[in-house]
């Protein structure tokens, strides 16, 4: 398995003026439930790490387990614990009324603190004389979601971050099941930036795994009702997913519960399109998220159905804009695929 | 001329735990002052946009023109003219300090304004209830040269941005001399994000620009102090050429007058050697600044005779260790030639 294989096509190129300034290899590829590759490029059988763009599967624990209902948690809750938030107000506010209602407070997560990735929210935070928290971490939700899954559980929360913790355990034994691949001791495994593990997953397993997410197929009813609640919670609630101007948000704001789509560290995206029965999982090969945004709105455009309002909205994440300080234009980026 | 051509290797891969997740392409070209080839990886004849890698060669009206001396700049200033620098505080006394010679301010940079590349910077100014100005912009240095040497030609530097204002006119015919590759009519030309004219030149032809800048070679005894001041100013004043916790200011403040580097936006690097003779051009092709790094320093790790005690400090530039938000190391990146 070599990620600098041949195969690896040029998705994307980046153009200032008339001429190619940058170009960014990936893979991607679409499954339906059956795991019927309905379409890809590049080697999609390497395994990658898939790192924040299965927040979704990893939330499945806490809803699974009875744990969101016992604390009450509606969309913006459970949305939030599929997110990389920005760090705005409503998104750290959200994840310490999580944590307040399983009694616990922000000393309890393990992500570590960071500036907002909202570049308005850490200005704000700034100003205010502020510092970052655990809570503005772009992980907080899913962390906040982990830890009420704990307590609900009766299992202590500390070192819930810990690959040989139960919460770990049960997370990676849910998204073992939802993709077909078994995550154990020979699975390559690093720690993402907010210390959980990350196993590494073959793209056509994250594709397969997603279209199950899209159908509820697969899956025995309990989980499929829980994907279910949770893609109309992120379709609810998508400012809680990710932020302001950002893709997730507003794709999923435009389209609503047609597109579930979220984005990971380093150049991955995974999306449901349940109307089509289709997962999409991709990866820009040197981690560049311009590049996996414009692929992932270039195989949206390509399955899912819109009419012309749409398409017109959407065209800027197919075809994104640069413009400099001065607010000139001075490029574009555009697929090399179709 | 294809960016996506197969000849482009793989030149530095990211590492997580055990397993390489992201893979950066390049090219690379180390020159002398002849022009011969002394080492080349990949395509080294395609052009780029060099962006900000050449703005030393970009000062070279500043200094022979006279405007310089006119105004008293020393290498503080000298060095701030070649920056990108992150907005920090002495960045933006220094620029304040280079109109305030010529008479000018603010009002006159053309560059547009953006918040200090700086994380502190921003956060400082921010606490402060402060908004940035053109003065924070990481070109900020360059523009107050260009302005300073219109002003001391007399010219209305009004516009002075525009391809066919007389200052960049100037700037163009310098570069194109230097690089060996005329800059006209029939060259690529994209704007930069400050807004000036970026040209198109082969990497080779930077490379070989370096070597002269890096000896003085081939070109006329004015250049030739031109160069030796710049270079001299760089050296002593490094912080001033990027800032705190920067590569460029960094890998200067160690090897001094041995190093001359600089980076570019989209994943571009130059450098020259004094006492090898030698010039380096490099492009990340995807536009990633942390593989760019990772290649220099590759190249210099490898030309430059270095004592165990630089080679030791220098070895976090060669394999750059990622730490994740808990201060945790979850990765490293390693180049892949040698």
């Amino acid at each position: 398995m070599s990620l600098s294989s041949s195969s690896d096509p040029v998705l994307v190129e980046v153009l200032r003026g008339d001429m190619v300034e940058c170009v960014h290899r990936g893979a991607a590829v679409v499954c339906d439930a059956d795991g019927k590759v309905v379409f890809s490029i590049g080697d999609v059988d390497k395994a990658i790490y898939p790192r924040s763009a299965i927040k979704a599967l990893q939330a499945l624990p806490l809803v699974e387990s009875g744990a969101a209902d016992r604390y009450g948690f509606g969309d913006a809750e459970l949305a939030l614990a599929c997110s990389s938030h920005g760090g705005e107000a409503r998104h750290v506010e959200t994840a310490a009324g999580m944590l307040a209602q399983a009694g616990l407070t922000e000393t309890t997560l393990e992500c570590g603190a960071h500036w907002p990735s909202g570049t308005a929210a850490t200005h704000a935070l700034a100003r205010s004389g502020g510092k970052p928290s655990a809570l503005h971490n772009n992980c907080s939700g899913k962390h906040s979601g982990f830890v009420c899954f704990a307590c609900s559980e009766g299992i202590d929360p500390r070192g819930y971050v810990g690959i040989d913790h139960k919460v770990q355990r049960f997370v990676a034994e849910a998204v073992g099941e939802v993709t077909g691949h078994r995550l154990d001791a020979d699975t390559a495994v690093g720690t993402d930036g907010c210390s959980i593990p990350t196993f590494a997953i073959p793209l056509k397993n994250l594709a397969h795994g997603f279209a199950k997410f899209a159908t509820g197929e697969g899956v025995g009813p309990e989980r499929a009702k829980a994907f279910a609640r949770l893609r109309a919670a992120c379709a609810a609630e998508p400012f809680m997913v990710a932020g302001s101007g950002r893709f997730c948000t507003d794709v999923m704001g435009l389209f609503g519960r047609r597109v579930f789509v979220k984005t990971g560290a380093e150049g991955v995206f995974c999306a449901a399109l349940p109307d089509q029965g289709l997962g999409i999982a991709l990866k820009c090969l040197d981690g560049a998220s311009r590049a996996s945004e414009v692929m992932m709105a270039t195989l949206i455009a390509k399955l899912l159905p819109m009419d012309a309002a749409e398409a017109a909205k959407f065209g800027r994440f197919v075809n994104p804009v640069m413009k400099n300080w001065n607010g000139i234009t001075v490029g574009t980026l555009r697929p090399t695929f179709s």
